[in-house]
């Protein structure tokens, strides 16, 4: 099972992904954790690259795809592959979602070839479940703010995070087209309550998925 | 006028790049020299990556075909477009002609998706003129054993330089295919001479193609 979190920044996916992973292993689930991009030695260094503040105002839109691309392919081969034919589950930190949302809502490149470049990455892969944690625009932009404020050299922030409101506020947009054009597998969680309580609401859909047996619910 | 530089490992591309540049300068020509894949701030760190020795076994034929097709797109948007357009002659050392050689007949990659990625990387540019710098097979193979002896750091084989005799006799053929199949851009010249007897060839390629006047023969 091979399962996506998605959203815009401060919607809490990397805190999620970590207390779903722990629930998961608790519960007997064997759990790969993976993030975009990145996740490969390659991939980690790509991502050094695509979010490096220094390069602001370099890195344009196709660079940025071609970029993120091939830290999908590797990661893709080198390890989601692999650990799904081994029977586990897969959560994946971001996965072509958030091209579709950034690179093509955002950075106004053409929907159609990012599709067919994102198929070239993949391999055809696709997602069985994707979480988008939704929060509402101001505490998006509130944690964005927050986080560039805390003044550790971590909490600079990067190339995507400078990139504006406007650019923020289409990619929303783009994230809640997609949950629209793919019922099947986009499952949105309101990422606006505490912690505890956005973890629940992502768990009692695991176990409607069956992800997670019925003994632990 | 975009020109590209051609062949195989130990063609003498890069050392034919700087002297012609230097006589086309002398001559009065606005000459900027580039390479691939790098030759931006990015690039260059993603060259870094594609050679790594360390990263042996790492980097499929897809991640690497968009690692080079990211480096291509900054290239083409931020030093090869502008400085076309401000009327300069541009020489690459490489360009995608190396792309369907390597990644495509070398590493089997599908040619026609390689076109379409090809195409989007570079927005649609093509050189007008491409050297295609050939040695013996037998030299080429020479040059690389005596490059990986030198026992400087530098001199260790790169991840490409570790693909083996088989992976370099396909790219040789798809070097000579493509210059087959572009006679009208493709200029073959013999590399195996002494470096000034290349030079001339390529001098007066470069008078026959009008890139430098004829009081310069």
């Amino acid at each position: 099972m091979f399962i996506t979190f998605e959203g815009t920044e401060g919607a809490g996916k990397s805190t999620q992904i970590c207390r779903v992973a722990e629930r998961l292993k608790a519960s007997g689930v064997e759990v790969v954790e993976v993030r975009e991009p990145g996740g490969t030695a390659a991939g980690e260094r790509v991502r050094d690259i695509l979010k490096d503040p220094s390069l602001k105002g370099q890195l344009n839109a196709q660079t940025e795809l071609f970029l993120i691309s091939a830290c999908r392919s590797e990661l893709v081969r080198q390890v989601i592959a692999p650990a799904l034919e081994r029977g586990q589950v897969v959560l994946c930190d971001r996965f072509y979602d958030s091209t579709l949302a950034y690179q093509g809502y955002g950075r106004g490149l053409d929907l159609s070839s990012l599709r067919e470049i994102i198929d070239y990455s993949t391999g055809g892969l696709h997602p069985d479940l994707t979480f988008f944690l939704e929060i509402p625009w101001s505490l998006s932009q509130e944690r964005r703010v927050i986080r560039s404020q805390a003044g550790t050299p971590e909490s600079a922030p990067d190339r995507f995070e400078q990139s504006g409101d406007a650019f923020f506020d289409r990619v929303e947009k783009g994230f809640r087209q997609l949950s629209a054009e793919y019922p099947e597998r986009f499952r949105i969680v309101n990422g606006s309550g505490t912690l505890q309580e956005v973890e629940e609401k992502i768990w009692r859909i695991l176990l409607d998925e069956k992800v997670v047996g019925e003994s632990h619910r």
